[in-house]
């Protein structure tokens, strides 16, 4: 049986591009002892993918060479373990059709839902979501809620989840399009185009109040930005750095840090959502209450073919999705 | 009466000269009602001095043309409020002889220790240093506790009270005698100097096991290097950014930021002492045990008569004191 993969094959100089990557077939593998052989159904396109190739992150940076790491979800085909064939998990696919992986590497998905959803909303950008704005941010009823990549995956439930807490969110996306789908379709209070050339006037119209919590997808000039509307005793939720993925040479600091944080007494945190890991069933539970009963939209962006893989990520840190961007390998 | 005062003349063009001060003589003023006439004892010389020249921090921009603002300790003299002729007070008593006052502003002393005290480890540098380092930082037993502007008012006593707390004080001063006299007088297991050309890897020996709690006074580069240093799940205690304050053109944030603050999940809190200002009695119990155990050893760095004030301003911000900096302007 054969396996087609896509290979990371050179560092990007720059900005990503196609050539970082290299399609090969070969053969599938059997798992040994303690293994599963998956087929992926399902790859997450992720900012981190190209954090990954940059340097040393949360995990070790990627090598050249290897099949592209990616996280999806599959279906398992052969069992060398405890996890039974026909289980559906999510873990470490990589970009292939087929993998063998450790059964400890996988986590089995107990379908309650669309398998899209475990990939999104159900899955680690809507955990990343609900534990960044309400564990690290701490909302109360009535704050000013500012997310940064307001349209992507994790933003957009951002948002949705604070006007469930009583709080008022505030987008900052990439298009005016996406600004028109925060505010008329999701329900947030008020969303910016940073590529606006009034973006600072508008953001700060945006929050007449202040922003009493940031959750910051984005890094680079728009912290800075977010740093001088911040009212003080606010939290900033540091859950990526996107502007500063896509380069060799990435910018200065924001200047803001640490003089602003002290003068209003800010509290910045960086924040994994494995961290909460004791804590996800709970948060699931709760999530899939929310889309039940209509008050969490789920925004997916799906494409076909393991082959559009490279292109889904370089359109994702070119800002061209809205929700949560993933690419199908095969079917259910 | 005569009371001799230093006004603040111009906003300084980059470093702060004495320029930037005039020494005027004006009659004393009687208090009205609800105010109190001082009689200056002691000045507090801080790093905020300056930082208030620059602009709006938790308090108004220096106005040009106005007495120089400080925080001091003063005896009443003349009183048209509740606050006893007598009493000693500490308030913002500015750079003068003599200054009125609303009894609001002030606040009485309870006198138990030698009136210096009051400045330092018994005044707000001794509080920010308590409640900095235990309710920001929250050190646990073993930890490694990174202090910058470790030789200052505040830096030492951090180090001193991260001794009694189970954890190992590791300082960074501006000199090789500082850094003796940290290892040797006060206890700190390590204290590198910053102006060393082999300061990075000093700093990497000086903390083998990574850096768990960092309280800095100090900002700008030595926060950049501090952010490589830092343990997962680190905290950050942003207290000052001396570093910033004695320029117009202060420099980029720190490159770390918040790359560093997410993959390693720190946390990087601002906060200024009055935000405890319901706890201080029970803090300063407590300094005042560990100075009366011999715990925590008192150093002060006394510089004599009004019109020193400004070169004990400039040499602090050169790094020229060794502990809490302060000027006698009259006998206690």
């Amino acid at each position: 049986m054969q396996n087609r993969q896509l290979l990371y094959v050179n560092r990007p100089k720059g900005v990503l591009g196609e050539d970082s990557f290299a399609s090969v077939t070969g053969e599938v593998v059997r798992p040994g002892t303690g293994e599963v052989l998956c087929r992926t159904i399902l790859l997450s396109i992720d900012p981190a993918n190209r954090a990954w190739m940059q340097a040393r992150t949360y995990r070790e940076q990627l090598a050249e060479g290897t099949v592209m790491a990616g996280h999806g979800i599959a279906e398992v085909i052969a069992s060398e373990s405890e996890v039974p064939v026909g289980a559906i998990v999510a873990g470490p696919v990589g970009w292939q059709e087929y993998a063998v992986l450790a059964a400890d590497e996988v986590e089995q998905i107990d379908v309650r839902s669309e398998l899209t959803h475990y990939l999104g909303v159900l899955g680690i950008t809507g955990l990343t979501a609900y534990f960044g704005l309400l564990d690290v941010g701490r909302p109360t009823r009535g704050d000013t809620v500012l997310v940064s990549g307001a349209a992507g995956a994790t933003g957009n439930v951002v948002g949705q989840l604070a006007t469930i807490h009583g709080c008022r969110p505030v987008g900052i996306v990439g298009s005016a399009e996406k600004a028109d789908f925060l505010t008329g379709t999701l329900g947030f209070a008020a969303a910016v185009n940073y590529r606006s050339p009034e973006f600072g006037d508008e953001l700060r119209q945006a929050c007449p109040d202040g922003v009493d919590v940031f959750f910051d997808n984005v890094g680079g000039p728009t912290l800075e930005r977010a740093l001088r509307l911040m009212n003080p005793h606010g939290r900033i939720a540091n859950c990526g750095a996107v502007s500063q993925y896509d380069t060799d040479t990435p910018g200065a600091g924001p200047s803001g840090v640490p003089g602003l944080v002290i003068t209003k007494r800010l509290r910045m945190q960086g924040f994994i959502v494995h961290d909460f890991q004791d804590r996800w069933d709970d948060a699931l539970r709760e999530l899939e209450g929310w889309i039940a009963s209509g008050d969490l939209t789920v925004v997916e962006d799906v494409l076909d073919d393991l082959d559009s893989a490279p292109a889904a990520l370089i359109g994702l840190l070119e800002g061209q999705n809205t929700g949560k961007r993933m690419v199908r390998v095969s079917a259910d």
